[in-house]
């Protein structure tokens, strides 16, 4: 069964054909700078490799050039868009009503759109990807696979706030949870890498960045909760602030709420601490002595530790720490920082180990350690597949 | 030196007159419901006790009462006001301004007035006491006791939210701590009882709730932040929530931003997830079978397990955790909760020991635990006396 997957973003189409059960990649890319007169396009097969800068004006535009691309004589993979039984997408926000993966109708991309003010960033582009993928693989099913259904087994103890009743049983506002495809993703490899852990910790740290405690499997805590907005601090978005902060700004400072929004979404974060967006410059700005930089990762690992300890406490244990996502993956001065004085959690970091790159799954702590550390790439497009899958053979 | 301290709330007055250095406690008592009909007035010294009900209009009323009860022929325990060398005023938030304890003058009184908007519970009800007393004991000195001073210790890392920088550097946007004079007086009665103690954290559940990580006698982190309002679970107030609910709660649902801020100071919590705001009613109607108020008790326990964990975390280490404040001193139920499952962390009580009552410091773990848990009675007023006398003997 030939899968495509869709990743939408605001200005970005991530996409991967996908051969199940197989799980062979046929063809992957990418359509970055959506709307400038400067986007990329990236097409990868087995055989050829493509790179394109040229002006993409919209989501549509661009998908049909890759549609062509896949049928192309010298590049293409498929003879026509028949081939193509299924297109997965990757919805961030599911709310209440989508506990699972789910095929898409009319009813289904309604409730889709309800949900954007839950996920401003988010939903409306993974909306705009089904819509124009409708279009262009018009015989395939077209299949939504939430970010917030790992995280439906959070326990009400965990997922209720101290608010009114109401709120949670007539306005449905509780912890949903996000990133739940990765944590699923990475927390299954862990467990059948190290054949045995009920008590782990996966740590996604991307330009969004969650940690969920997984207990035998199950997602029973998370850092992100009703929105992608709080819990660690992230590439430009805040992280757990206090709340008293919003209303003093509004009410003292003279922001308006829309503005105080937008600052915890786009201004705050890594950026608003160091005036950089890309982990990488920050890492080498605190090298050479950026005091700014320096806090601010001592900051974002401060914060890692501490629910590192939060959920060692739900889980009463700890076997195993998982990093995950671009920088959990890539930056061992990050992964070193958050293992820094953690013996009293049985974490001892490797930091040769640490320091090595590899795209594999592998364990960077001492032989020692009584906590395994493990540093798994994370892969949402095959789990996305692998639901996709499962949906339509089952 | 004959002190009387003065902790004012908005419809009370707490107060004691204190011999310092001895810290006998010559006279105490209470106003409670100022402005109603049937206020409560109670006057305690060590012959007498007085518990009277009638109209007390305001607070200056209530403190003149008081002030002739201490001078009464009959129950009188000093000739003359001019006998008081001191009032010790409790003020909630001294803001970036106040690192400590403060004779209080008209610059002082401008600026605690400023900071009404970071409190506005409690700093308005704490600047009508001063002015009240000022009439009241004109020729002793006030003193400012701040709850934020004892934190004023937290480090940059934990005290700095991720957000413009800005933020902190101008508009003085941070962590500040409340609660402190509980925290640092029962942290130093634990590292004193237990003799070498580094590693402790302490829990004040009172009305306000909140948890203090102490390194060597010092406050590195703790769960109230800019306000008096995130963190714990509270009577009335919400403790941690995902600042997105805010901005769907006024875009989505329609509610105003005052109305937002109202109900999670004084709806939610306890009282948002029960009805009651009492615990002993919750932990009644928890005992008789009612679901709300059992999952409100373990919500409320859970949260406190996770900032156990954060902050061992924090600390690297665990050698003890303090109960403190109504709550904490009296609930053995709450304790258990707390100190079940945890394991991991040392933490074994003794339940035996644990439901016994006490007003004196006392160990309620086994003798295995790892961890000591303490119940320790916290005493804001003697604290308070001194500081004002360490100031003004100094």
């Amino acid at each position: 069964m030939k899968i495509v997957i869709i990743n939408s973003g605001s200005s970005s189409i991530k996409y991967q054909l996908i051969d199940m059960p197989s799980c062979e990649v046929i063809c992957s890319g990418m359509i970055e700078r959506i709307g400038l007169e400067t986007s990329n396009l990236s097409y990868v097969t087995h055989k050829n490799k493509i790179e394109e800068t040229m002006p993409i004006p919209n989501h549509k535009t661009g998908l049909e050039k890759i549609a062509r691309l896949l049928m192309d004589e010298k590049v293409g993979v498929i003879k026509s868009t028949l081939e193509i039984e299924a297109v997965g997408h990757r919805v961030v926000h599911g709310g209440a009503g989508f506990s699972k993966t789910t095929i898409i109708n009319e009813k289904v991309k309604d409730k889709i759109k309800q949900l954007f003010e839950l996920a401003p960033l988010h939903n409306p582009a993974n909306f705009e990807g089904i819509i124009v993928a409708e279009e262009i693989f018009n015989t395939a099913k077209q299949v939504a696979v939430f970010d917030t259904a790992f995280h439906q087994t959070i326990p009400v103890v965990a997922h209720k706030y101290a608010l009114p009743n109401y709120l949670l049983t007539e306005n449905k506002i509780r912890v949903y949870g996000f990133h739940g495809t990765s944590h699923k993703y990475v927390s299954e490899k862990a467990i059948k890498f190290l054949q045995n852990s009920s008590k782990i910790i996966t740590i996604h740290l991307g330009n969004g960045c969650s940690m969920t405690a997984v207990k035998d499997g199950k997602s029973i805590d998370h850092t992100l909760g009703f929105g992608p907005m709080n819990g660690l601090i992230m590439g430009t978005r805040s992280g757990d602030i206090d709340q008293s902060v919003i209303f003093y700004m509004v009410n003292s400072l003279g922001y308006s709420l829309a503005d105080v929004n937008t600052m915890l979404q786009k201004q705050s974060g890594m950026l608003g601490l160091t005036g950089f967006s890309d982990l990488r410059d920050i890492e080498s700005e605190a090298g050479q002595g950026n005091k700014e930089c320096q806090l601010a990762l001592a900051m974002n690992a401060y914060r890692i530790k501490k629910y590192i300890g939060s959920y060692t406490a739900a889980l009463n244990g700890l076997d195993a720490i998982i990093f995950t996502a671009g920088i959990g993956e890539n930056s061992s001065y990050i992964r070193k920082l958050v293992c820094t004085d953690m013996e009293y959690f049985g974490i001892e970091i490797d930091e040769s180990k640490n320091d090595m790159r590899s795209k594999e799954i592998r364990e960077i702590n001492t032989p020692q350690s009584k906590t395994k550390i493990l540093v798994i790439p994370t892969n949402e497009e095959i789990e996305i597949a692998n639901q996709v899958y499962g949906l339509l053979s089952s």
